[in-house]
């Protein structure tokens, strides 16, 4: 319809098209006010309906209950890696668990602040799987348990949630945010960048217990960087980015008119495993993940073969499969399928694989 | 055209008509490439080329040096508060110039990190003029002089750059950036907000010269908060809000279709002064500042009597100009007369106002 390609970018990525298209309509002139949503002041009337609805909508759809705070922060997942911390960290120490690149980092950053403990990696095994329960060397008395809930890079997920005991359970779910249905109260905090599944980049999703949020913070920590300040001005402190809270907003209220998360999840499991099987079934191409730890976001294959690795990048691209060479420190292909990619989308990628194969 | 109105709000604020029709045409295929801007990889050869395009553009229309490094970044300029003593205290001590709210929060946000000095202040005048150069108390071996160049409540602007020797001046120029040519030389670091005069919210600005940039941070600043990283990564170290970036390219360009800032300033003049003579000649509003202290950005003007003030914001916002009623620490109007804001939005305004008053 707009010459759209398939974009299997792991972020930023697709965006609905009902949204994008509601978004155009609503674009020269938002709702007779006069204005672009991008030129509105944001303490204006008109302003206030969209970030409290984009809230609204975020709460019907992932049921999150009253005693969570719902920010609409900036910085991305990299600064929540600080500010998790800076605002967690109570008696100084915490359990983070390695499962890949950004997991790592929040374990890197963490350590400028506090006793961080690796209480569990897969990393010998290059991160091709999510450790079981009974790996986890918990501290009872840590501040805090960090994980990261979807490995982007490496295609993984967590099949189930750890039980921490009383311990807060943290998680990044920057690249699995609603493309399921997900128990919140499970969770101390959850915090997401917005661009795979929620909106434009430059917006950052915060989760967090109310009881968790805490004012006795260390001197250093920056007002920008302190969830009590943040949830005291319900993320009004300073100017929020107006647009990817409006986009947000749209594209909580699009998953709702399918259906919700439920609908949502069956979608993307239908997409997965069309994928999935197609790889099974490959002479030449394999996922290194352990079938429970597979992630339905970020599909991640490659050949034995490097060259035929780099002719599939190069072809694929060519025949208008965006963005599928994978990270370089896994290499390889990776299809990010997040919610926005259409059945179709995956279907003609499955199709381009097999006749590649036979092509060689 | 598209039933806009006159939006005179202090930020986000217009944009530029050609910049959002340009950015319309190019919404649903960027180029040719089958994805929207805001779909794109961040890591894409078609986004880099945006990127780079929208820092080449600030370049030429600022005329930035080449040992002044430029940085997309977000969290406002109060996270600049945090990250300006954060990079820059290295002996431990800063002056502070506090001429409004933004650079009374910089300077209390700076207490957190070092000895912030108060080296000068109108607070004693509610702030209606900027300290002449002999009032400034400079101590030669702080770290920084921190000023915040254009003060958009109280609407008052520095008619002059303060020489402050051998210390590196960091400006603060979130509502007065693009409105007139600038000697980027005079300052060690620049930095704004791009929600009034560059992009929609959600992207900050930090202009800073490269011998300005450590790598000894002290150990609790988080990685993202760091600009020696930000500057090695090309503000990429994680996603960029790429949006934003994408309508800074089309504004600086659209700047230099129409001649740079020397047009821009002539154009920006014109505006304020129509509006300052018409409140010159007003019987019942007053402009509260010096003279030599006017902003061209941001105009206040209140009438003694409140209940004046309080149908004026009433009935101006009826007739189609919204968002004039100024900051409630200030009361009355506030007219922000960014570069967006057309000649005849003034003039109307001008209009408005002396019908206003005739009808008293």
């Amino acid at each position: 319809m707009y010459n759209r390609i398939f974009n299997f970018s792991a972020g930023p990525s697709m965006l609905p098209v009902p949204v994008l298209e509601k978004a155009q309509a609503e674009m020269m002139n938002y709702e007779g006010s006069g204005m672009r949503v991008m030129e509105m002041s944001h303490r204006s009337p008109v302003y206030d309906a969209i970030i409290k609805g984009a809230e609204a909508a975020m709460r019907r759809v992932m049921n999150i209950p009253d005693n969570y705070r719902v920010l609409f922060l900036q910085g991305g997942a990299s600064l929540q890696f600080a500010m998790i911390p800076m605002n967690l960290m109570k008696t100084g120490k915490a359990d983070y668990i390695v499962t890949g690149q950004f997991s790592g980092k929040a374990y890197e950053e963490a350590q400028k602040y506090g006793q961080a403990n690796l209480a569990a990696t897969t990393k010998a095994e290059n991160f091709t799987r999510i450790p079981r329960q009974e790996e986890l060397k918990l501290d009872p008395e840590a501040d805090y348990v960090h994980i990261c809930f979807n490995n982007t890079i490496f295609g993984t997920k967590w099949d189930y949630i750890p039980d921490t005991g009383n311990v807060p359970l943290v998680a990044d779910l920057s690249s699995c945010i609603a493309s399921e249905p997900i128990d919140v109260t499970k969770f101390g905090v959850i915090y997401a960048g917005a661009q795979k599944n929620i909106a434009p980049a430059g917006l950052t999703i915060v989760i967090i217990r109310d009881d968790l949020i805490r004012t006795d913070l260390p001197a250093y920590v920056p007002t920008m960087c302190n969830y009590s300040i943040m949830a005291k001005n319900e993320s009004m402190y300073n100017t929020p980015p107006c647009y990817p809270i409006y986009m947000c907003k749209l594209v909580f209220e699009w998953i709702e008119s399918l259906g919700g998360l439920e609908v949502m999840a069956e979608m993307n499991r239908k997409k997965a495993d069309l994928l999935y099987q197609c790889l099974e079934e490959s002479k030449i191409f394999k996922n290194p993940n352990s079938p429970e730890s597979r992630s339905m976001m970020n599909v991640t294959f490659r050949a034995e073969d490097d060259a035929v690795n780099a002719k599939f990048a190069k072809e694929s691209a060519a025949a208008g499969f965006a963005n599928l060479k994978g990270h370089r420190s896994v290499g390889g292909m990776r299809a990010s399928i997040y919610n926005a990619m259409p059945y179709e989308g995956v279907e003609a990628l499955v199709k381009f694989i097999k006749e590649f194969e036979q092509g060689l």
